[in-house]
């Protein structure tokens, strides 16, 4: 289902050369989670200002240049750009979510975007080619679209970023649509709950300046809360996988699934120690079943553990376990095939009843190559 | 200034493949500072135990096996090492300070340290050519042994560890040797200041399970505190700054120094996020001065910020102001030629008066090759 089939979404978008427009219509409530990164682009100020009032008329997004880190001048931009939106769109300036990525630093052509937006606008429609055209106009290093749905639900979200560990800072642009009906303080709480896989993928060293999630109800139908809230994390959580797996020079995706801890705070920090380690992150590239590189990730986590820990290896086929409540049981050569695709790396410290998780991708000499490149 | 060099130091070592062993001979107070590590390999649990009192009489060193999560086997081999050395030297186990560091999850081969010890004991001497072969012993991937001193408060240190991003976990073990006196308590708080730029270096994503920085004084001489614990930073410093020039791979060091913070938290959260940072350790890999994943951690390190921050890259020939105040510059190019060796990324918060330093190197396709290849 694309975001078009949404019943009143509309959209367009257009992308030339490093310079991207998206334009969305509808009429809805509307809820937003933003990056915690301290130093905020000015469209996030400006969206997360519009969308208060809980709900919006019109979404405006560019990619290619993150108007992030450029003081007044990037606020006025940001601003001016929800006025073009608002103008072409019939509504006022603050009833338009805007959003950012690309370059940081840098002021924003907002000529440009004022001539395309006319031109995106005057193709809005309803149909699959719409919903890609908009997907193409946010991606930057992306190397496919990010997206998912839920039939049930009515849920389909279009999304872009090149991982948790990404050049310039590849931002992660989420975009819910649903036909259901919410007021929007149960929007935002449905999203706060259901946002976690997003923040399962993202949160680690390079958080970006401009990273925007939203949730976008149109109100045309009734839809059962708790179904929604499971079906809308499970909508993000297939875009968190496919975020790790366009992650810059990335050959695969792991998941780390900790059980048995004593809350789920300490089950949440060690599964993301586990998944931001460099020696992990190698180790899977590589297909080396380091596990010792695993257990010292999880001593120096600073959740309580000791040294009764079970490590597995799994995929769709097989289990394999590594070091068994502290025991060692030499199963490295088993380990190794499983390491060969996308696989779950099982941590249970045996210690409570907690279980959380943590999406990673692997280090390669590609994700170097790629950063290491003059690229301001 | 060697260590044989301290009045009442013997030593000597010896390294056979991938195992090595070396003894030290003294008689003096002794403090340590260990891994934070939750799950502390089984010699840094013993070796705690032993110094408590305050004082020692000999150090026992193996490479090659760090005896970490060896469970109850692992403490008693640690303990039979203290006995070895113990008779071998004429004093009670619990005399004795001891250290692995090499491969985790292996069982000692306690014989092979028990026929090597006899050796080595039999070798102890006060040259140069014995400092040598301790400093050796202990060596595991180190490309080159670390070593500094100081002659005007009579400090001699030597280390071993192959950066804070390192293969197999290697182990940061330094031991400092001086002839200075002061009693177990002050120098215990002597080392917990000193060793700061110790911390500086490895408090980042991947803190060994066998950390061990031991400082030991024979106790012979009176030397003022102050200018001691001043020489002993200084000597920690350049230890510090040896490891991250042996950094897996490395193929520079820089320094993240964190000035106008609002505390010397505030200021040591900013530059050790920077410090380690990825994107940051592959752009300066490249020679990339892209100063704004720079700002980019500043904003996500936690710690209170604006983007009224100031950006320089600096070496011994020249300051290259890259953001001012917020404003930037447009010199990446002159950036670009400072990065071209070891440099110091400045970073001025412009919100108080308090400063802090972090010690990096970067990040390589030669780090990638080493730590994916196969090694458990």
């Amino acid at each position: 289902m694309e975001i078009t089939e949404i019943d009143g979404v509309l959209c367009n978008g257009i992308k030339e050369g490093k310079l991207g427009l998206g334009l969305v219509k509808f009429s809805g409530n509307i809820a937003g989670v933003f990056t915690e990164n301290k130093i905020k682009a000015a469209p996030v100020i400006v969206c997360m200002d519009n969308i208060r009032k809980g709900y919006a008329k019109g979404l405006i997004v560019n990619s290619g240049n993150a108007n992030a880190f450029t003081g007044e001048q990037g606020l006025k931009d940001a601003k001016e750009m929800c006025k073009i939106a608002g103008e072409l769109l019939g509504c006022r300036d603050d009833e338009i979510a805007v959003a950012s990525t690309g370059v940081i630093g840098r002021k924003l052509d907002i000529e440009w975007i004022r001539k395309k937006a006319f031109e995106v606008y005057n193709g809005l429609g309803n149909s699959r080619k719409h919903a890609e055209r908009f997907a193409n106009a946010i991606r930057t290093t992306d190397r496919f679209i990010k997206k998912a749905y839920s039939n049930s639900a009515k849920i389909s979200a279009i999304a872009k970023g090149a991982g948790m560990i990404s050049p310039k800072l590849a931002t992660m642009l989420c975009f819910a649509f649903t036909s259901a009906k919410f007021d929007s303080g149960e929007l935002y709480e449905i999203l706060k709950n259901a946002v976690k896989p997003l923040n399962r993928l993202t949160v680690d060293g390079d958080t970006s300046t401009n990273d925007t999630v939203l949730l976008i109800a149109t109100g045309k139908e009734k839809i059962d809360r708790s179904i929604f809230e499971e079906e809308l994390e499970r909508v993000f959580y297939s875009i968190a996988k496919q975020i790790a797996k366009d992650g810059e020079g990335a050959t695969k995706v792991f998941e780390v699934i900790v059980r048995g801890a004593e809350s789920v705070k300490s089950a949440e920090l060690v599964a993301k120690t586990i998944a931001n380690s460099l020696l992990v992150k190698t180790a899977v590239f590589g297909c080396d079943p380091n596990w010792g590189r695993i257990i010292a990730a999880v001593g120096y986590s600073g959740a309580e553990v000791d040294d009764k820990i079970t490590v597995a290896f799994e995929n769709d086929e097989k289990t394999v376990l590594l070091v068994d409540r502290g025991k060692i049981t030499g199963k490295e050569n088993e380990a190794k095939e499983v390491m060969r695709g996308d696989f779950r790396i099982i941590v249970d410290l045996h210690r409570g009843e907690y279980e959380d998780y943590a999406i990673g991708c692997d280090l390669s000499y590609e994700y170097v190559r790629i950063n290491a490149e003059y690229t301001t």
